[in-house]
């Protein structure tokens, strides 16, 4: 009954080097939960699930293309792996490395980074390094390092990333017997939507799970896929999806075309609200990951996606302890009451 | 395939009523992650395990109790739950009452909570109120109102927490074959070392899966269990153990006793250079999840636990997620670095 991680459950699925080393920490195997309290508030007749996959190692999905990227790296023998990012992917790349027993570099841009926001990477081990530029200079950087250098880069343009994040797909198809009729799924770089895809794909060239519409959603300030230019400043609350210049972009738009879906824009008001409603049903996920609902929420509203009758599965891609500010900023300091029974009945009963 | 929660997987080994409800948000089914790089570091020659208890839904172990706890009084028809806590329960309470479409009450004592450890409880919609007084208040006031009203107590005097609790000593057992030869864990209100012990002796008595020796580590400054007395102001980094008068403290005497285990205390130096060791091998905890590593290394290193040949369980209880400020605190800001090939070359590379 062990599970062994995504490599051991579905690596002969996936397109990697024969050198390939396993490195994991049983990342995968998240849970699919079925959501009928919020799919009665959407008016109901039919199956609603989010994949939760804030409950990967280190609180993302991240962790799937990781292990793949580090396993890959680990085994033609690399000792460092470095990435630019502020957030997730950093987290991810410093557990895996630290893992393996490689070094992680994560380079983060100047200014634009909370402290917070890094803690994992940090935890992990990674050394830090912050540079006077722009996040697109960072990447330049790790890119011309991995070139010149045996430090494995595993930022997203590593392929075996997209590799890994394809598992998601296999487990959706396995625990529900097919594919979903629509997939709901935030865009932001455009990696997952991608190997989403593709995993879809290939899955139903081999087992006929048949393949999901997919609805790709992305944040109003930061939407190049739906405005069909690059944004240069993006701006969301949505920090796992702010970028401007998507690495997957035309195979994103390839994704939603080919499975007759589409991607949408929605403004941070509606993400967080869309937030609150999935921690209503007992889910608290990062903001980017509620958009993937929001977007959901949005097309049954207006009518332009009719659920009746179907199954919808909405991905989170991280956990809401990712980012407790954006609770607390929104929340009233608790008042202190006497501790008396009296001031609790009042407090709790005397409202109602 | 699907995996539908541990009272699906596990109730008919649970003594609840007739009556329970379930609500689950599929906690549970946790990793149970080799770590051979860790043994090594101890000498080698013994398997290492870490249960990682933070990957259940809202981040720690207290979602296996509170879905038996919220699925009881949901069953009951009860409209709200209550509790007196300042981190991981009140965020696993207003969690599932949220799912069971309840309301959630969380007391708090004054002065003594950080915002940010509550941003769980408000992300999933709890009522929390502060009162001017101690957790002991806290705790008598609940108590208190639950006995007056239809309201559901859920703090760990609530005895289907430990019921639920007993799921992760069945997951072990399955995952192995049979209990590990030591089980090392945190011990806080002591509910938890409480559950396991009362898990692993129904599991042999059911399917001879044998019993593991358990060695339950405390902070040193919130050690009653080993200094014999209850602490009046107990004092450690550790938040969740932070507990001088344990509920359970009696059955934890007895779970170390009857194990032929025992409970020690360590330092909150120690303890941080544990959850330091577990991140360097990619699993980050929480500050007081590590106080079972640290106990374990200790042992060994004087001579008092031989580890060879023996198959020995960690178990982790909550995600490092949970607290962050602890590693930003001891972490320096990251120095900026003009962003060149050769200013991050001689950074990367120069130092070694």
């Amino acid at each position: 009954m062990a599970y062994n991680g995504v490599l051991a459950q579905y690596g002969h699925l996936m397109d990697l080097p024969a050198h390939t080393l396993p490195i994991t920490l049983l990342e995968g195997n998240t849970p699919l939960i079925p959501m009928p309290g919020l799919a009665a508030e959407l008016g109901g007749g039919f199956e609603l699930y989010v994949k939760f996959e804030g409950l990967n190692p280190t609180g993302s999905f991240k962790d799937r293309g990781m292990t793949a990227a580090v396993s890959e790296a680990a085994g033609r023998g690399a000792k460092a792996v470095i990435c630019a990012s502020t957030g997730n992917t950093a987290a991810s790349a410093a557990a895996y490395a630290s893992r393996a027993g490689m070094r992680a570099v994560v380079i983060i841009p100047d200014g634009k980074v909370a402290t917070g926001k890094l803690a994992g990477a940090m935890a992990y081990g990674a050394e830090v390094i912050q540079i006077k530029g722009s996040f697109d200079d960072a990447l330049n950087l790790v890119v011309q390092i991995s070139q010149r250098h045996p430090i494995a880069l595993v930022n997203s343009l590593n392929p075996y990333r997209l590799e890994g994040q394809k598992s998601s797909a296999f487990e959706i198809c396995d625990t529900l017997g097919a594919a979903p009729d629509w997939l709901c799924l935030p865009v932001g770089n455009a990696g997952n939507i991608t190997s989403y895809w593709m995993g879809f794909r290939q899955y139903n060239t081999l087992k006929q799970s048949g393949l999901p519409r997919i609805l790709g959603v992305q944040a109003e300030g930061s939407a190049p896929l739906v405005i069909g230019h690059p944004v240069e400043h993006p701006e969301t609350v949505c920090t796992a999806i702010r970028i401007g210049k998507p690495a997957r972009g035309e195979e994103a738009l390839q994704a939603a075309e080919e499975s007759n879906g589409r991607i949408i824009a929605m403004s941070d008001d509606a993400i967080l609200a869309a937030q609150r409603q999935l921690a209503s049903h007992g889910v608290w996920v990062e903001p980017a990951s509620a958009a993937g609902v929001c977007g959901l929420v949005h097309q049954i509203r207006t009518g332009q996606l009719d659920p009746k009758g179907k199954r919808i599965v909405a991905i989170c891609t991280g956990h809401g302890l990712k980012d407790p500010d954006i609770i607390t900023r929104q929340a009233a300091t608790p008042r202190a009451l006497p501790a008396t029974l009296a001031a609790m009945e009042e407090a709790i009963l005397g409202e109602r």
